[in-house]
């Protein structure tokens, strides 16, 4: 049974330019967030590839967030998150949990500061991230690998400690980070048709879609996701906030499901969400490392995936052979490697 | 038995900036090559990354051929001598022998000039290159994998067609190409105290030495080369040109021994060789895929693996503590995904 993989939102509001909707966070916050964190951060290139556009039939912009610090664009939320909070708060320390590079970024975003942070991950996080975790500083406490195990023992941290929840995208200051990597993709390369990003708990989805939107009323932005996590699919097609019961798809940034304020924001600003399989996933993965010599982890080939089939222009209403011009969000590069 | 892994080149005629020398190619021919190639090649980035700074104990800087056309270095002295024939000579065609870059870059540069290329190929060449090869537009044919069966496919193609042989290194027209690497890597990055590079044929390590004592009197050459491929060690050590048996390093490109051209080029002007094992080899490159999330081939981990070892500056006769600005050749990318 072969699922559905386009979801075209009902396109009232969309395309709103949303520098001047009442959406939060709104342009300023952004503009904000970007003087914030510029100093910190790198400005990741914007690469392309005259293979990878023959098959795709589009001109396609990587923007390089495998190539930020700490591997991915975590580091722009946690940083202005961190950032943003007065001297009384960061001398509690901040708190929050992940088993993925949203742990890495605080860790690293709270040492610039000089700060501490408290960082609950799953017994089973894979080692190499609880190694990055500690080699930014971050204090690690494990907790069993389920929800309510996490939400406990961050709760009791917090208490503790009196410290900062930095959630990983539940949060304005996050959606605000994270959405400076589309603004300054935007900013180097005129004329996108649309913008690909990838979504979990919607935080780069929805900040890609405000920096996006904010910078061209005429650029689409769709999110991707594997059928495996499929929560934001069925979020946006039902109307519902749904919930995604535990995923294994390879693509283990993207296990997370949407929040109350993201799937509000992408309800008014997403076009489509993309669906793709896990074989789907592999083949762009191993793609993008032979063909641009780039490491990317399997979140960032989700990006790509839907494009590399025979039908994934059309999914997202351009006819064959116009060649767009679409930017493609390369999440991070954090992947363990064996051989 | 720990085999001695660094060599010192008597250092009677080392050090002598090489523009002013008689060898060949000389500086002008240098020149010429650089600007007959540049307007088809990619002026490949310089790369930095300070965690792997802080393992070295010095400023490394990388000149990423992994990210030039065809994937390799190769295509540098392939156009400079392809582009270079006459007219009457082009139109006879190409021939080369390779089961590698030199190939792929072979068959790219012809398809360029519009002119035919045949490539003699070992019958058990990896499909990946084979096709890289055919992608290019060049003509295999294929042969027993030894020397003898290669020369004899490659003479009687030469006869049959009356094409133009192309070495892999054993030619000045392709030494020239090879050196604007490192040409390049010591116009962008001033100060540099020594350049490293891979060693198999010698065309890079030959050309390198020659750009980089071309540009800068004080800059040292160092040669990587591995253990279980260590002809140019032998052959600098005992003063006569040492061939090869076969060898199975994992570093693929590394695989063939010094001519007479390129051995007299590095008995002038090279510091040293450094040898590496396999196990050096594999950990170096896992190292620049996770911390650089760079894709390169085991050939191009080679150049760096002396530096990751607490014998590596002294090796090179750097003091600890020294912090020495080392330019890197990362030669290649090419190497085949499996998972």
């Amino acid at each position: 049974m072969q699922k559905k993989i386009h979801y075209t939102y009902e396109m009232a509001t969309t395309n709103t330019a949303t520098k001047s909707s009442n959406i939060q966070p709104d342009w300023k916050t952004i503009l904000e967030a970007h003087d914030r964190i510029r100093p910190r951060i790198h400005q990741t290139p914007v690469l392309t590839s005259r293979s990878i556009d023959e098959l795709a039939g589009a001109q396609l912009f990587f923007k390089c967030e495998n190539l930020q610090k700490t591997g991915s664009f975590k580091i722009r939320g946690a940083t202005n998150a961190i950032f943003s909070l007065s001297e009384e708060e960061a001398q509690r320390g901040v708190v929050t949990h992940s088993s993925g590079n949203h742990a890495a970024a605080v860790a690293c975003a709270a040492g610039w500061r000089g700060i501490r942070a408290s960082i609950v991950m799953p017994r089973n996080a894979p080692k190499v991230k609880c190694r990055a975790v500690e080699w930014y500083g971050g204090k690690i406490t494990f907790c069993e690998p389920n929800v309510t195990s996490r939400a406990e023992t961050a709760a009791r941290i917090l208490a503790a400690t009196g410290g900062v929840l930095v959630h990983p995208y539940d949060d304005d200051r996050i959606i605000a980070g994270q959405s400076t990597a589309a603004k300054e993709l935007m900013e180097e390369v005129t004329g996108l048709d649309a913008v690909l990003s990838p979504v979990s708990g919607g935080g780069l989805l929805s900040g890609t879609c405000l920096a996006a939107k904010g910078t061209s009323a005429d650029v689409r932005v769709f999110g991707c996701e594997p059928q495996q996590a499929d929560d934001a699919y069925r979020s946006l097609t039902s109307g519902t906030l749904q919930s995604l019961e535990s995923s294994d798809t390879i693509a283990d940034g993207l296990r997370a499901s949407l929040a109350p304020r993201t799937f509000a924001i992408l309800r008014q600003c997403v076009d489509g969400i993309l669906l793709v399989s896990e074989g789907e996933i592999l083949a762009t993965m191993q793609l993008v490392w032979e063909r641009m010599k780039m490491v990317i982890e399997p979140s960032s080939a989700v990006a790509l995936a839907p494009l590399l089939r025979k039908s994934g222009l059309a999914e997202m209403g351009f006819a064959e052979g116009s060649n767009p011009r679409l930017g493609i969000i390369l999440s991070g590069g954090n992947v363990e490697l064996k051989w």
